[in-house]
């Protein structure tokens, strides 16, 4: 529990490499994750050579964290492994569509937070790079990820070489519905945002960027619409070329 | 570490309600996990009342589970929230397209692992219910979700009413990758799977089903292509209603 409550995300790493016993226990944390079916439609790409890091570097956006932490996870919905055991079974797979590329994606993800959590209960850091699905195309070609796997998000581990204070969050309340979804008045956003809005960070992210609100940060700045749609080609792209947008029987 | 380690889905639950104290301090951890750009793209929906269970149970293909145990979790991906406040802000959202849809589920699936880990770390049980994708339209009216809300995956937590063994995995290195993909021979392929196809549980099914491969079993039975193909046009449907599909600018 104190892993995760205490999670902050890290960006800066101390050189120290990640002993083999211990970065094997936290992958071994991975592979106890439910997953559909015990399926385990998955795949975890452990890079820790300086030279495939400088090619994956560019597709985080250059974010230092990925030369500095000693290693880069990514994590993949990988069908190709079970595709392949169907066919030396005299199986015939299904499982290049939509859905079958979402349960493993699902399966990946639920891999990676155990993997995050084990890491953090032994004093690692980590960070998630949400970078991974704009750019899957250049992760695929630098992983060499066959048909059949789609990298879905990366995290980067280390030793941390920064204490930042936990970061903050809307109440429980805010993101809880009981029974069934609640939706919120005018005066529920007002007031789920206002701590949020009234942070010190925040008047000077206003400052900084020349804007009126902090939401006008995220949608003109952070996450605005020109990227979001040029990553979601690049992204629908990615799933038919690797063999999940054959939708049709 | 031990409650990652030792996950067992549990499908039998005592009737014991779970304390509110208790269901909120596991939800809070819910809110600790990382999240993209600390936007929080996601809901929680906690049902327990009877009558809204039972008109989830054909949702999730009538599992006795979805009944018997205390609290259904729903997480969904969720931008109305972010959107509402957004147009409070004078801000014009960008997130009605399939990128921001993927985000909000990540954003969705690490809470529902970070949860998880926190039931089972205080002695309740969980399992997941990969039907949320399949249903997607139903559980939406049932729990009258949104334009903005998607339901991407189903906990139910109670208390154990059964302590079955630890279910068997692939080997670590089958899944894992050192600094890029390498991919499988078609010896490795039967040196992943062979441990899993020696099982007497996978001599049972086999029987059972008149097949002649447990692969068979997954292809022709549990994941066919038939339904997978069904539940993806579900679910790209669900994604265009829900207002995820317009993808060009």
């Amino acid at each position: 529990m104190k892993a995760i409550l205490s999670h902050r995300s890290i960006r800066k790493y101390k050189s120290t490499p990640i002993e083999e016993s211990l970065l094997n226990e936290i992958l071994h944390a991975g592979v106890r994750a439910s997953t559909t079916g015990n399926m385990q439609v998955y795949s975890i790409v452990v890079t820790t050579e300086h030279d495939i890091k400088k090619q994956l570097l560019p597709c985080h956006f250059n974010q230092p964290m990925v030369m500095q932490a000693p290693v880069v996870l990514t994590f993949c919905a990988d069908f190709n492994r079970f595709n392949k055991w169907c066919l030396q079974r005299n199986a015939k797979p299904g499982y290049d569509n939509f859905l079958s590329f979402f349960t493993a994606a699902i399966d990946a993800l639920l891999v990676a937070q155990n993997v995050c959590i084990a890491a953090e209960n032994n004093g690692l850091g980590i960070c998630y790079l949400g970078t991974t699905t704009y750019t899957a195309d250049k992760i695929i070609d630098v992983l060499k990820l066959p048909k059949g796997v789609v990298p879905v998000t990366t995290v980067v581990v280390g030793y941390p070489d920064e204490a930042p204070e936990l970061t903050d969050r809307l109440s429980l309340a805010a993101v809880l519905h009981r029974e069934i979804y609640q939706d919120y008045s005018v005066g529920d956003i007002d007031q789920i945002y206002a701590a949020k809005e009234a942070m010190p960070l925040t008047k000077k992210l206003l400052e900084e960027n020349g804007k009126e609100t902090l939401a006008q940060i995220f949608t003109d700045n952070r996450y605005n619409r020109t990227d979001n749609v040029a990553f979601t080609k690049v992204l629908l792209k990615v799933l038919s070329n690797q063999g999940f947008m054959n939708n049709e029987m």
